[in-house]
């Protein structure tokens, strides 16, 4: 039984159908198919505006490639410390933007402290020649720690962006579990809270590998087809990246698909809340729990099958992600498991 | 009917009832499944000697992540004028380097001219703080011409790399057409040959999205993982690339279909001969004609649905590529109708 | 006695005499000090327009912070195959740039063929995702091959730059020696004919480093201060480039210096060419000489001390560069040796 | 009477002295001249070992050519958060290094709490491919805040990295003060201690433009001649550079002057401690003084023409810089107004 984390899931039955519906007949290559020529406009409905779309196939590309179209080489771009783009993607970001910087930023429980961000931007750096120009800033929906920024919070940070001169991305490698868990809209989560571009996930929800690159501001992309192709991110056979994202769309599948994630989710957080013993650690608003869990049970919970991945060097916190596909079965054996060895001592 | 392009055509039933059996059950994300772990295996297998072995997804990926760890950012990279990487993918080998120089060279039929090649390196470059350092030659292998490179030529060009401390990559996003159309091992065509990476391309032969970069000196691999994943190129589903791969090498699946592209491109320049007032460029062998056809019946035939390619801006010389499902149907149907339209003057 | 290049001088006394000035007390440093903020005035004066200016030590940073300011990583910058930029930067171009494409142009006596660049512009790259963009051609006045544009051919071609969207550089490290050899004026040669950027260059002119990079289109340099940091080519004591720059254009020193060296390399010309058996290869149109001389005559030259770049492999051609400070006699010295050798065979 | 920085001197006689004598005859260009030839030697015998050196022009070049031999672009280095690197060069590591992360790591009076790093090293990063691999250490000798490592200090950093894989650079901007502060040898502040490459400034310390970069691994020079073209810092006239470098190495020039500056600043230092209400906030140990000062008495000291820079935004920090020609007078007169102002209040 699995919780290291959503991708180690396969792909929703409705994603292989789709792949296996634009398999018929030629279709032009690179993106001018029937099929990819309908995402700025099923962007545009679910978004409620405007949006130029494009598919790619990883998360680490989309975000890579958001913040190359943000932020120069002399750019800084501020994250949150443990954010993917700045703890787990390589320099990717370092590499799409030619040099930027990455600022890392504390904050409680993934979120940026604004305050810190509000520290950070005062130094006066803007204009000055010895510094990198702040260019944008970068929160991640939901977070690493598998809380959620609400509009406000949203709206506060890109608050910062404007006055500053700088936009504002959001790494949505789990935005459907943040709608989901928030219960908003997305246009409200995203544009109306001052969000410029979005990193749409769809590989941990369910697709083999699919993500789209969402602009609310459709300038931004003006170099984006440039910059994809460059990095070998465009495809040839497009279709079969962008039939997965419609298929997402169509009658909200990406929703329920994360709705389930997520409830998956606050029922297995719920049961370790009631393990004398064990305890959650931060507020479980999408679909991952942090667990502070005893060494030894732990450790003999993982001997009988269970895997989930330690968080801290300390080891007592865990990490357990919900995929999609994960059943009330599994919550329930799991946290059967988990009392008798809670109890074990 | 479309001759285009090998990438207008959707996928091979095999590939897809390899996604759909591979979807079964949690797997270890970022090629840490079995799948992945079967590629290196069977590609040494395959040429007949220990290879390292990288899925990604894209021939454009493939090609500038081999040439990142063959070139620094102050190194030369020759290539032919019309290859892809030289003309079509938007400088991602410029980029993965860090910024090393492409060196467009000359040669009759999209082959490098070795000549050109020898004296390219004669100016003294070597060492000298001046200028790039010549770092790697690029093959394509079959050529953007449709030709290909024997064994002996290949050796040649290896040879000149070696007395020059560079490294040899191949280009093969056609490779299997230019293994079929020779007749021989894919070692002899490559590591016995002198080459030190390929680009093994499966998209255009039948994949969805999945090529594979073959290390001969497993040395030269080192930094790959981490080039990959700062490219954006590390698929977290992973098992869903590999398992295309394997796929495709599973009973030979990836001759079979190579074998039959290239026997409709022999039917088809075969037809064109054989039609007056129309005639082939270059030699036919791999999937690939380049036909000389009048303007005015190129012009009627893509009137009557007939697609394919205008190759240079005087317009009467034409690209025909037959993907791996073009029947011979579709062959006698262009025929008759080219016979027709060329009759009618 | 030394023709090799005119960076084997050292610097003109009025250089030397300007360090000694401008060292006097403190001075803001990083370019905040009275000398440098008197440059954009001094040169828009020489230029009679508005130009922003930024002075740095070398050449190669001059035209790769200009180029970086023109085009983007997946842009195309298109120049003379022999020039500077394309042979010997060791690619600092693609490296400011991040990674664009330098397309080497062909072109008799080291300047761009006019229809050669409308060629390669009528490929169809602009606009479309799998080619790099045209962004800017780049011109060397003068030429490597001691050749000048016109005022005319430099407008022929920035009439294709406009036509296309694109900027136009001048890599000027012998600016003055052309505007000397043509005798018009700096504004005729640069953005009166279509120029955007010019690299000024002083050091091979009779300075110890300085070099200025003068933007005639001032938004195009919104970024260099920050390019120019990021490249390491602030000077924290600003003051002693700016004082250079300043000393040369005090009193046209700048281009009675260019007039002198020209005048050497006509004298020598003149003498080559009263030579029976010695030819020479271009128009002597600056301050170098492309000299055939046979190799025996050549061998015995070098033999008596003169010192000479050979300049092609055969080693027939050979490279005369007359430095701001070659006398008369150094002339006439060498044409007497020369007549000598050449007429003992 | 100007405390703002060592930057805001001119040069010392025996520099302009130095570039007079070598203004003599021609040279061959680009470091293959006499002075060029003998620097290698000279920091040899200076360092008691081995070593390859290069002469540039900033110490941002300095730093970042350096680690751009020590870090590939997936790479991470860390330093203070703090450091010029971090802060005040615009990118200028990422760019050099092709995108490689730099780590900012805190720790008391600018220097790096070595704990903190070993917690930065624990992590798990090396070796696992969505990491940043762990490339360099880089630190500043003497500090951004005018402290020293001590030998013992810079041996325990070299040792985590050689437990990690990893080099060890210094930036020397001031390194001559720290040399002079600990009265130690230049070896044993260095490679005995484990530096593998050293910046070695000259400006601040009374050059016009003079740094050098010292490898005492000679290996991990092998690419810096390309890098140092590519990066457009290979000076044509080069003796001027080397002459610098020279004269300064002579009679020991540059700790002769370093030793004067860090006089006046101890001589500083006391002072103020002896003003009731001021005080000093780190151990001075180089050239360089921070100060609380109410900021009442801040203002009137430089409404009376004394500069220097405010150090934090609360305003009552200052930083003063004693560069190598402030003199006894100066530290006297400051003193006088300093003690008048703060007994008015």
């Amino acid at each position: 039984m699995d919780f290291r984390s959503d991708n180690i899931s396969g792909a929703a039955p409705e994603i292989l159908a789709a792949l296996a519906a634009a398999n018929g007949g030629t279709a032009s290559a690179y993106g001018d198919d029937d099929w990819s020529r309908e995402l700025d406009g099923a962007f545009s409905v679910l978004f409620d505006t405007e949006c130029r779309v494009f598919p790619v196939a990883t998360g680490t590309a989309a975000n890579a490639l958001a913040l190359g179209c943000l932020s120069p080489g002399h750019g800084a771009v501020f994250a949150h410390q443990d954010s993917h783009i700045v703890v787990d993607e390589c320099n990717a970001p370092e590499f799409f933007t030619g040099g930027a910087k990455l600022v890392a930023l504390p904050g409680a429980a993934g979120k940026i402290d604004a305050a810190a961000l509000e520290a950070a931007l005062g130094q006066g750096w803007l204009g000055v020649q010895h510094h990198p120009q702040p260019a944008a800033v970068s929160i991640t929906q939901a977070t690493e720690s598998g809380t959620v920024y609400s509009p406000d919070e949203v709206a506060a940070i890109a608050h910062l962006c404007r006055a500053n001169g700088m936009h504002l991305h959001m790494d949505g490698a789990r935005f459907a579990n943040a709608v989901a868990g928030l219960n908003v809209s997305p246009a409200a989560l995203t544009w109306k809270a001052g969000v410029d571009v979005l990193s749409f996930g769809a590989t941990k929800n369910g697709a083999i590998a699919a993500e789209a690159v969402v602009f609310f501001k459709p300038a931004l992309a003006d170099s984006f087809l440039f910059r994809r192709k460059r990095g070998g991110h465009l495809f040839s056979k497009m279709r079969f990246l962008s039939a997965q994202l419609l298929a997402m769309l169509q009658d909200g599948l990406w929703l329920r698909l994360a709705r389930q994630a997520n409830a998956r989710a606050q029922a297995l957080a719920d049961g370790i809340r009631a393990i004398d013993g064990l305890s959650v650690a931060w507020p479980v608003q999408a679909n991952e729990v942090f667990a502070q869990i005893p060494p030894t049970v732990a450790g003999r919970l993982r001997a009988r099958g269970f895997r989930f991945h330690p968080w801290n060097p300390e080891g007592s916190l865990h990490r357990f992600v919900c995929a999609f596909d994960r059943s009330e079965d599994e919550i329930a054996a799991f946290l059967r498991a988990a009392a008798e060895e809670a109890a074990a001592g």
